[in-house]
């Protein structure tokens, strides 16, 4: 066992995931859970999620060993300011937002001395949200971002890390500089980019709705699949990481004003390069085990 | 049986899943198969792959009822030249270019009276190319987009049709410029957005490949599925159907631009509302039936 006590703060994806993860073997004896709306604990109850849910915050995270904030980022100055006075002292309190500096700058304040803050973050999910969308094998062979401030304490790094590996990811220690921005990157753009070429489709009048729906799967579908993500969680990462998105966007722009050109002028060998380099992330990221190389453009079955 | 003999020229991802639709059902009774590089038809031999695979473009079309061309669309016109002169009378040309007008202004006056050119897309595919990456039900429950001219013979038209059918998909009829200003917005503008953004994050001199490849889960990942698609096709795409590329793209950035604004200003009411308004979208494409409701960016199954 690693946590004695566990206690989940938000009950949605990310959170329900990890409690059923808890379950598939010996990582925490027991699990709290707390959400702001009844009809969430009602779910809950229902079907199972955690040992105990609890209708008031205070009483979820007494003598807890680990409080999890699985809360949107915009939340978690206010949870924590809500808990701070009523945490256990040597207890580790860790989050699973997408930005990692404004929640240490937001969380960190409202947490009494001897209690340790470990930022964190794990790179998994799907585009669904809520109580009922968690499953065991989320986290199985994803990464998850261990962000330890200057004063963090060494031990409770170490134990977070075994808890996550426990769950069934790999863990990777980062500052939070550099977190922001690599999840600008490899997440945040790309699901801005998603939901800006959705609504363009949605406002185009010469293409209907029900053609954009009905020929989707040519390349569309994808972009509609990242952009059903929980719009509160998508406007605090953005209103959050402000700078590292700018910038980023900033480069995406820059760079799709290049190839825009290069069809403008007609400049087929530019495109041709272009479009060839793209192909070795692509195998970059079957090499490392982060997808499999099944076709999946057309959701079938290979099968002749 | 839909076709007697039925000619496919380019053994790509599409022309073989067509013959292996085919071989499902009594659609066609003989398939010649004619690629460009002996490596390729020596491939198709080896797998099956055509009834018969010629080594010269003339034979393969000599008496064919159906003739294909599943080639890059910059390479139509070329191919139309060489084969108009052999092809039978009353038999039907037909394609599976991603763009209709070029291929339209680019095949047609090399075909001689009497014989039917009607341009048709296949609204499917996957990011694999080649001989061997085509399936038998990559066409099932999709739709195929059937592009007659003035020109079209009625009844060549509505034969295409019942064998698109027989494949699987479905199809609707529409005229060259819609077709290409929807294609710009459901496939081609996705491919050069995920090209641009994989682009832009291998180019990253403070976020390294491999951070970009390990961390890919959240997002990124299906970008890179869409940007690992075949280069000469896509080139092909965009210098073809450059107008409405041009145009959709100007849509794109000015939206991208005003969300860009939100952020900056720190407007989480138009990001919500934005955000929220892409939902609706995605549903239409569930209900639609052209996806499912599984999750899939962890590309894991549901268990508990």
């Amino acid at each position: 066992m690693i946590y004695e006590r566990v206690a989940l703060i938000g009950l949605g994806l990310i959170a329900s995931s990890m409690f059923w993860a808890m379950r598939r073997g010996d990582v925490a004896g027991h699990v709290t859970g707390y959400a702001r709306s009844a009809e969430t604990r009602d779910t809950a109850r229902r079907i199972g999620l955690c040992d105990t849910v609890c209708d008031d915050l205070v009483e979820t995270v007494k003598d807890a060993d680990l409080i999890v904030l699985a809360v949107p980022v915009g939340a978690m100055g206010a949870v924590a300011e809500a808990i701070g006075p009523h945490l256990k002292p040597g207890a580790t309190v860790t989050d699973v937002g997408s930005v990692k500096q404004t929640v240490i700058d937001t969380v960190g304040p409202h947490l009494p001395a001897g209690v340790h803050f470990v930022a964190a973050h794990p790179m998994a999910g799907t585009e669904h949200s809520g109580p009922e969308s968690g499953f065991a094998t989320l986290f199985d062979n994803r990464w998850t971002l261990i962000v330890p401030t200057e004063q963090s304490d060494g031990d409770s790094v170490t134990q977070l890390e075994r808890y996550w590996h426990a769950l069934g990811a790999n863990t990777e220690r980062m500052d939070p500089d550099h977190h922001d921005l690599v999840c600008a990157v490899v997440s945040h753009i790309p699901h801005l980019i998603a939901y800006t070429m959705v609504g363009v489709a949605d406002d185009l009048r010469r293409v209907s709705d029900s053609e954009v729906i009905k020929f989707s799967a040519a390349g569309f579908r994808d972009f509609t699949r990242i952009a059903a993500s929980d719009p509160t969680m998508w406007r605090d990462v953005f209103l959050t990481n402000k700078d590292a998105t700018i910038e980023m966007l900033g480069r995406f722009t820059e760079e799709l004003f290049a190839l825009q050109r290069a069809i403008r002028t007609s400049d087929g060998e530019q495109l041709h390069a272009y479009f060839t380099r793209t192909r070795a992330i692509r195998r970059g990221i079957l090499e490392a085990g982060q997808d499999t190389d099944a076709p999946d453009f057309g959701r079938a079955k290979v099968e002749r």
